[in-house]
């Protein structure tokens, strides 16, 4: 018989929520039951603790379209070390039931690796993303029932910036005209929507660090500007109050389990190209709270999400990863060496050393940091001896440690010899520094980025973007860190520029002010923000079984 | 100092759920807690048990804008029959929140007659509009996406008939064009946006009986037209079973409580117009399984929500009601007499007597139906003694039951004397009959509605509507119920004519099939299926509290 991953959720043993919350020391108290395998956490009512937990962040190397693996190695690791007694949760995403339904692949792990109850977890889970789309188009109707009912705070329709929003695949609604049908319709003008996930409002609750604070984050977003050019805020609409109420049980984190029974927070899933792309920050340090290590992830290759994770996430957060594990593939290594998609399953050493500059660069950006990072090599059944050895003795030549993982295939044992090495890098003292300073200037925080992180030689302003800084620097809103917008297959901007392109210069082609989130949009491509489906979407083998079973959920 | 809905539910001894599904017969094995006081029911795991309770069912005389108190009399009177020591439930609607952002006023009973938590059932609850939403926009999005990868089942862009839902009050997504700029958006075209709560996925989820027929009941809907004018279904897209996916944790109903610990299930709301406008059937049942007496509502006045009730809801539940309970109220029968709304709470003896004749018209057609309805007199602190003594001089010579009812103030308490006349209606032997059969013609079902429910002359049918009744025909479609889309304000299809209106003829706009739902919409005005909002909407005064207590919400 063939396993899939929804077979394997389907059969493995789930204990009752309970159980895992006393596991992971949570009082009842603190607990919120959401049917009988997930629950809420009101962080409020944990026993006073400090956020002593360390932190693995687990990123990769610049991907293929399928991705490495990298919530599976994730799950994988903290199963590691649950075997090896320690005190441990993972922190992951909440996944889009846009890509549910449109692309095959889940975002709880795979195999012998995963989160529970998977189908849950898909499907509308707590309610989180449901209710950030409530609040992103409360707002929106609040914007056009502003103007339609005169308009007093002078916002020019042109001008706004806010969209509407839904967690869906759609591509018909990326662009669309509104408030049709003569004044019963309301102000009519352009406005698009984005998928939920890529909703300011989502890097809002992600990076919130109480209510008061996301209430605060919520008031600061802008939404348009006036005739006079003037930046209009949730604020000077007066409906912070509101948006803060439809959310406040969306910012509470979700408590699961891994199919090894590891306490697992699922909560927050920002886009990870226009914002973040990591799990929220009250995720993260609830897990600090309770857990010795805490294991999480970041979107995209380590260029992106690691360097958001500590320039972003952490900096708000108060804390910095004590070990990075980076995860490569012997296919992904194949595609920066060269071979094209189609090929990618066929043996070729020579074509995985060419590629293997790839991960060089990934580490040594890590080590920028202060962080000796951990290479996880995740294995697929494809690969050869001669391929993996190939990596083994660059590994050694270059005195990186790696290890091969099996995880999806056997769970936390397939980790463990990752979580060894792991352990010695969380025990190592270490000197933990960023490479930008909020306050320095946004040119020179691009460049840092570019330079340092991607490889490249300099960035490059469009008059645009030049004209958006002048516009930034007037409104003092440059002091914030960058969320840059880029590509994950290539170092560069540029999607084919695979391996280890050098001497290149980055485009900006866009700077958006997202001071709710507290951070710069920096476009460096067309960056899709509303997804399509796919001429066969995966809904097409869904359905329902009589008992209510999920079926084709992956 | 002033009560208000949300003061009140604040202050009120709220028990854990269990306890309630104990108090109601339910097992725990049957019970999925949503936090505290919530949870879902799975009625696969309830003892198997006929549904053997008698419905009480609750309407109103013809309303004014602010509604008679139909939802805190329906509550009301089940704490009433609680107090009494009788095995009682309560079914109502669950609420939009669209309304609740823009309009003060809530739609979980009032004052001492509330279901808790008001907060909670008022917000997102437990997510089952937001799985609809989910569910119509998917369905939105597999439509255009069709179009956009090669259209081979031939769909007419101009002739796509399903639209796209947001639970929310917002009038600039009425009328919109979707699928703008190139090749990369989709295949532009008109749309609209409906309040979810008026989605045929609402209708249908509220009539299905299991989720086998949930999946084809949604199988059945039409989506559109072919160029050859055929119908497409949501079958013809293979979508559904993954509609049903998204939508069987919404198919479970919701059990809560009142004020009084009475247990009570809220699930579904269809809108009252473009729908029948009552809780789920699956609700109905389920408590009808677990008590010998449900309360339950319908939305607006006895002419549109007894008349669907009857026709529609319980017609496919096997069931009828026992008692009916029409809601009266001096204010409203004021309006009737003439009086404008600005000067309502100002006595006026004559004007009640005068507009008694618009809840004669009520009463007669309950009694058609073979059931002697018991008027409940709802008092305001505006009434007056002598206005009072009008209503039941009138009711004492007419021969009909009348209890005046103070729940609002007094929770069950001020139901006790309406409880024992509708507790002698449900003990009296009946013999229920409907006025129509659903293989009569669709003239024939529409004539009856409007002679011997509305008091009215005849029918006219539109050049259009006519078109659409030979199209209903040729695929027939035709041995349907109706589901009457009219004004609530007056008996007529003109919201001006009040009190009880004769010898006029309603004009039937459009006929729209509603395969999923199971019946045809008929079309007699403008019906709003997209709310707008206020100049100052609600959620101006909604806010946070610091340990995240609801400010504002009513």
């Amino acid at each position: 018989m063939s396993f899939t991953d929804l077979s394997i959720a389907a059969d493995a043993k789930i204990l009752p929520i309970q159980e895992i919350a006393e596991r992971a020391g949570i009082p009842d108290e603190a607990l919120e039951l959401y049917g009988k395998y997930k629950a809420k956490i009101n962080v409020n009512a944990l026993p006073t603790a400090t956020a002593h937990g360390k932190v693995v962040l687990v990123t990769a190397i610049s991907p293929t379209p399928a991705g490495e693996g990298k919530s599976t190695v994730t799950v994988g690791l903290a199963d590691a070390f649950n075997q090896l007694n320690e005190s441990v949760m993972v922190a992951l995403r909440e996944p889009s039931l846009g890509p549910v339904m449109g692309v095959k692949g889940g975002a709880t792990g795979g195999g012998f690796a995963q989160v529970l109850p998977m189908e849950d977890i898909n499907l509308h889970f707590t309610g989180d993303i449901h209710a950030i789309t409530s609040a992103n188009n409360a707002l929106a109707a609040f914007i056009d029932n502003h103007l339609h009912q005169g308009n007093s705070l002078n916002i020019d329709p042109r001008r706004i910036t806010w969209k509407r929003a839904l967690d869906i695949n759609d591509r018909a609604l990326r662009q669309v005209t509104i408030g049709l049908g003569g004044p019963a319709g309301g102000i009519p003008r352009q406005d698009g929507f984005d998928i939920t996930v890529a909703s300011e409002i989502m890097a809002v609750l992600c990076l919130a660090t109480s209510l008061e604070d996301l209430k605060e984050r919520l008031a600061r977003m802008v939404i348009g500007y006036t005739y006079d050019r003037l930046p209009i805020t949730v604020r000077d609409l007066e409906v912070e109050g509101a948006l803060t109420l439809l959310l406040k049980e969306a910012l509470k984190p979700n408590l699961v389990q891994t199919i090894e029974g590891t306490p697992a927070i699922i909560h927050g899933g920002p886009f990870a190209n226009i914002a973040h792309g990591c799990n929220s920050l009250m995720a993260t340090n609830t897990a600090r709270r309770l857990a010795d290590i805490v294991v999480t992830e970041a979107g995209f290759g380590a260029d992106l999400g690691a360097e958001k994770f500590m320039h972003i996430k952490s900096r708000k957060g108060g804390f910095h990863p004590d070990a990075v594990v980076i995860v490569a593939t012997v296919r992904a290594l194949k595609m920066h060496g060269g071979i094209e998609k189609g090929l990618l399953a066929e043996t070729d050493s020579d074509a995985v050393r060419r590629g293997m500059v790839n991960l060089a660069k990934h580490v040594d950006t890590i080590r920028q940091f202060g962080i000796e990072p951990v290479v996880a090599l995740n294995r697929f059944v494809t690969d050869s001896e001669s391929e993996i050895n190939e990596i083994i003795e660059w590994a050694d030549a270059a005195g990186v440690a790696i290890a091969l993982t099996n995880v999806w295939e056997q769970g936390g044992a397939g980790g463990l010899e990752l979580a060894a090495l792991v352990k010695q890098e969380l025990d190592r003292p270490k000197n933990f520094s960023l490479l930008y300073e909020e306050t320095d200037s946004v040119e020179e925080k691009l460049r840092i980025i570019v330079q340092k992180v991607y490889g490249g030689a300099d960035i490059q302003l469009t008059d645009k973007a030049q004209k958006q800084l002048v516009e930034l620097k007037k409104y003092g809103w440059d002091a914030l860190p960058i969320c840059m917008a880029k590509t994950q297959y290539s170092l560069s901007d540029q999607p084919k520029l695979l391996g280890r392109p050098e001497g290149f210069t980055v485009t900006i082609r866009e700077i958006m002010p997202k001071l709710g989130a507290g951070f710069l949009v920096c476009l460096t491509g067309d960056i899709m923000t509303m997804p399509g489906l796919p001429k066969q979407p995966a809904a097409l083998k869904m359905d329902v079984g009589v008992n209510g079973e999920a079926i084709g959920l992956f």
